[in-house]
This record gives C-alpha cells, structure tokens and sequence, in this order.
C-alpha cells in the first residue's frame, strides 16, 4: 500500500487530494482546497500554503507526492504567481523526503477517463467511481485527487520498468 | 543599525549579500552565489536552495530582506522556473519572520548608480565604493548587495513617512 498526496497548486486555490493505493485498488482518504487571502503580500501567502501543506503531510504521513505540471500561458506576470505556488508545493514534500513526481494535464486525464480531452465533468464522475464514498469534491479537489489516481497507475508501471531492469 | 539580506534568486543560481545600515552609513557583512546541479530533479534544487537561504539566516540573523523581482521574459518555461526559486527566496525568510521587500531592476540600478540604465560595471564599482572592505564579488552576488543597498535608502524614507503620518 503506499499513501498519495495529489497538489494542484495555485497562489489564490491549492488542490489536495489524498488516496491509498493497493495496486490497482484505490481508497479515498481525503481532500480539500487551501486558500490564501489576496490581500496578504505574495511572501505571507506562500507562508499559508507551505504551513498547510506541512501539517497535511503531518497528519496524513503520505510516502509520494504528484503535482500537476503548470499550464504555462501568454502572461508572464501569471505564470510567475503559479510559479511560486507550484515552487512551494514541489519544495514541502521533498523537505519531508517525500518524492514528488509531475504530471500534465492531458496525461492525468488519459489516465482517469481514458482520454486526455475529457471534461472537468468527466473527470469528477470518474472519481467518483474510482473513490467509493468520496464527496463530490470541488474543482480543485478533484484535480488533485485525478492527479493521485494519475500517479498511482504511472507508479505501477514504473516498478515494472524497474523491476525488469534490475533482472535484466 | 539594521542588517539586511539582499536574494538575486535563480534555479541555478542565487545571489545573496548582506548590508549592516546605520543611517546613511553601510558596513559588509558577506556575499556569495549559491549554485544547485542542474541534472538533480527540480524538488530537490528548490530544497538545495531552501536550505542554503536557512542555514545563511541562521548564522547572520538578518531582520529584513530584499528579493529581487523577476525579469518575466516570453520565454514561459523560463519564467515558472524563475518562480520557482523566486517564490521560495520568499517563503524562506517569511517563514523566519523577516520581512521581505521587492525591487524591480531599475529601481535597484537608480538607488546605486543614481540612474535606472546603469551597466553591471558602474552597479559593481559603485558597491565597491559603498561598502569599504568588500571582495569583488560575483555578478549574482554583486547584484544581491546592491537589492540590500537599494533597501537600507528606501526603508530610511518608508520611515521617515511612517514617522510623518504618526505625527499628523
């Protein structure tokens, strides 16, 4: 079994989603959005995000971590600010010596739906039937537990990888 | 007597100098680059540098802090990366309690030099000129010294406005 903190992160809202994985077998555990107050300086901010990203780890002692790869647009001024959060979320879990491994957008919808232009819509049903008995989450929530369920299919393979390495 | 801890922050490389201000009169403290291997995974650099900025507060005890803010080019990837370390550079001392001011290159270069399209050259010689007993340092390290200079005359007028408006 290995627990999986899934962060979609963003300076206003940060995603997390938590789930235990037994191979192909998935349990919610938890989830929720982080948010900090816009009218805090930038530093304070990041200050609210990291202290709640350590005390989730604290009470829900998770062993890897995904982020979701930030989508990169025409505002340099923007993507700067989603820089800092995604910064924050890379940097807390590797303080923990949790490893944090990143997945794009498509990729974690190809992995939850099927498809990686599947809807918002889309992929908050198929948590639902992937997590029996997770509460219809919210947006951001949902993200981040798809990035979880991303990272628990991807680590799958990569242990077969590995393993057939090592045999080779 | 303030001391003050400049950041020129980068993934690959983070300048850093401090400034002890009396007044008008500046003293050197130190300065130096702080690099991270570029072939390590991002969360790992950003965890290079977190403990780089905290084990440099630990032993200078700086009260405030001046980051520099970032050049935001088209380049988007460059930009988030820039994020990265820039968001950390600001969590770090925030999490200290310091406070953590921001200048835009120009604003620096004017504080230095006496105008904002000052060379790296004259910013370089005018520091050398400033701060007595200064090493020539590095260009990362220079332009670190100078975000701490450009803070100690700016925090003298934020004071002095502060002092004005409790008068009034």
């Amino acid at each position: 079994m290995v627990r999986i903190l899934g962060i979609d992160p963003g300076l206003r809202f940060t995603g997390w989603g938590i789930i235990d994985a037994h191979d192909n077998f998935f349990s919610y555990v938890a989830s929720g959005v982080m948010a900090t107050n816009s009218k805090d300086s930038v530093p304070k901010r990041l200050c609210v995000l990291a202290l709640g990203l350590e005390k989730l780890i604290g009470i829900y002692q998770p062993s890897e971590a995904a982020v979701e790869e930030t989508y990169v647009n025409q505002n340099g001024a923007a993507t700067l600010k989603l820089g800092y959060a995604r910064g924050v979320a890379m940097l807390i879990p590797a303080q923990k010596n949790i490893m944090v491994y990143e997945y794009g957008a498509k990729t974690v919808k190809q992995a939850v739906v099927g498809t990686g232009a599947a809807t918002k819509k889309q992929v908050s049903i198929m948590i639902q039937r992937l997590l029996p008995g997770v509460k219809i989450p919210k947006a951001d929530a949902a993200d981040a537990l798809a990035l979880s369920i991303c990272h628990a299919h991807h680590r799958i393979s990569q242990i077969h990888v590995n393993k057939g390495t090592i045999m080779a």
